[in-house]
């Protein structure tokens, strides 16, 4: 039962921008890879919920840049579960370099089928995401 | 004096995700092309204004997903100048496919030096920009 | 019947690297944008095909870089087929700014159907593709 | 002395195109992230030599692709030197997953200054790189 889990990233070459920075759209690319992490560490996988038709679409993000990361730099991406309802998935993120913090994100997720069509959060979702 | 400018993207292959959607993380990307067209529209140049030494970061970004982009659709991004201030200027977006909204979104931007250090943001912006 | 097109594309921000350059594996990325365009110039769609169950893979790139395209370049991509058979489609690219020859590029494609089975290339794409 | 590394790589969701696969281009970035940290292993820093001023740029990439990776895939990337000149490195690449082949790369890199300029390439880099 996770509620909060921590991945490093190292800062790649192409996705750094020509000030050498991190590019801001990036940092979202990043809270996806703490979401997927944190799902693994629960026991899911994004990769077989696709496969079995439970589409996560990202319904509202959002980000906070207070410094700015480099390329090559190594980068703690905090992901923090927030709330889960029947309609959704809240998160919250902290980025960090050397424990100080450069960036605060969020997100709210929704479960779709195939067509598109929004469906209710799965029950074990709750509860593998630390939400009875 | 531009205070709305409108370019049209078509999404492309590797911008889309393994749902075949525009990922929503290139909304962002899309969005930075907006802002770059609308200053070229208005007679100024970022890539220039990099050269001079006045770095543009966001310090703000955010956006409401509606419904999904697909790959290869022609979108519509309309941006808005909100406000410009002596240390911020707030954009709104607006995505459309065909007439339909499909998203919304918002930065904040602020100038800095090479060093990284805010500066206020130079007069002609606010001129060109539409804001005396 | 095209054995030859060209596109315009700007080189976006977040496709430049912290040298300002367009970073080398995009180059592909403008290739694939140049495939795209020359075969809807022919009256195919990829993303049809795709939908039909028609799938292109790239079996083998390279490009040779000659000199560098930067953040906020205008280049031409000139596609051009240099021969379909039953089992592949083989194009060149050439890469220009201003008349410059900047790079040149070569890929070979082969069908596929969704489980990954090779297929042979559809007869309509030698006739659309101006080899008869 | 190295003259072969190898790093895990997971693939990330937006490294995937529409068909669920590792979109081709991004392959090259793999290479590259192994180039990185096989420098890194042998005591160099490639974002130290470009503070300094020595640039790396490619000249020529290829890639054989030999079956698909796909989305959350762990992939094995194995990078080799074949060559170092005064003038310019050489690199081969080949990609597992499993201890299955999926695709083999080659690189040629050149050195240049900030103005573009090609330069000898350094002495510590035969002796890194592991060519007397």
């Amino acid at each position: 039962m996770l509620r909060q889990h921590e991945i490093q990233v190292r800062v790649r070459y192409d996705d750094a921008d020509p000030m050498g920075l991190l590019h801001h759209a990036r940092f979202f690319v990043y809270f996806e890879m703490g979401r997927t992490e944190m799902l693994r560490a629960s026991g899911g996988c994004y990769r077989q919920m696709e496969e079995e038709g439970i589409l996560i679409v990202v319904a509202k993000a959002e980000c906070r840049y207070r410094k700015p990361a480099r390329y090559d730099d190594v980068l703690t991406i905090r992901t923090i579960v927030e709330r889960v309802t029947a309609a959704k998935i809240e998160h919250r993120y902290e980025v960090f370099r050397d424990g100080e913090r450069l960036a605060d994100g969020r997100t709210t997720l929704a479960v779709v089928d195939r067509d598109g069509r929004l469906c209710r959060v799965p029950e074990w979702m709750h509860t593998s995401l630390g939400v009875s």
